[in-house]
């Protein structure tokens, strides 16, 4: 049986995923994949995405350098959520941290719990983003 | 500054919420909250979701016993996503894994990755779901 036949893209045709970082099991980033995403990911072993603001494919790690190496896919029981273990190459997030995921809540307010590998600056260009 | 203020919840006052096992870093499980469920979650430390097919406020374990208690909860740099590290009862899919992506992409196949903890029957009496 294909796990293609398990999976449940939503009414936009797209699914999310959840992007690990195998070698330490922290959770990198959450992003969405569109079937050609996903299939363009598998092919190649980088991982794509679909960007719902910009509606846009994309490479994670066109711009930065930062890809994403895949080391393997899994989902849920629900066919609604992919969960992907990767290599990541320097800072998984755009604002220059490790993962993207480096606030945490306290109290009423929050902290930030991993230090800035990189200013976005240095990695994007004038344009932070 | 409040850390909901960073938030943002989509078209349908949803946000995706990762549960990670706090213990080991093993993604568990991936659901959505509302702002109800997510106020919940922190008052009581224990996750509360909103079910888009069932479109029912829940706690996660109010049947089964496989409660979630609550040791963290961050979000992501564009604020549409929480990552919640958990202690986790018991299994966390309702299909008896104690992770939700216990099937990983073989070839054009897919293989279960982990033990069944549990007999979904088991769990939930004659329906199994």
């Amino acid at each position: 049986m294909s796990f293609d036949d398990q999976l449940k893209f939503d009414s936009n045709g797209l699914i999310p995923a959840i992007i690990q970082d195998a070698a330490n099991g922290r959770v990198l980033m959450m992003a969405w994949m569109n079937r050609a995403s996903l299939e363009t990911t598998i092919q190649t072993g980088r991982t794509h995405f679909w960007s719902r603001s910009r509606k846009k494919f994309w490479m994670k790690g066109e711009t930065s350098g930062h890809t994403q190496q895949v080391k393997q896919i899994a989902f849920d029981c629900d066919g609604d959520c992919l969960l992907i273990q990767v290599e990541q190459i320097g800072a998984a997030c755009h604002e220059g941290y490790r993962s993207c995921f480096f606030r945490s809540v306290e109290g009423d307010g929050f902290r930030t719990t991993e230090p800035r590998l990189q200013d976005p600056g240095d990695i994007y260009g004038k344009k932070a983003g």
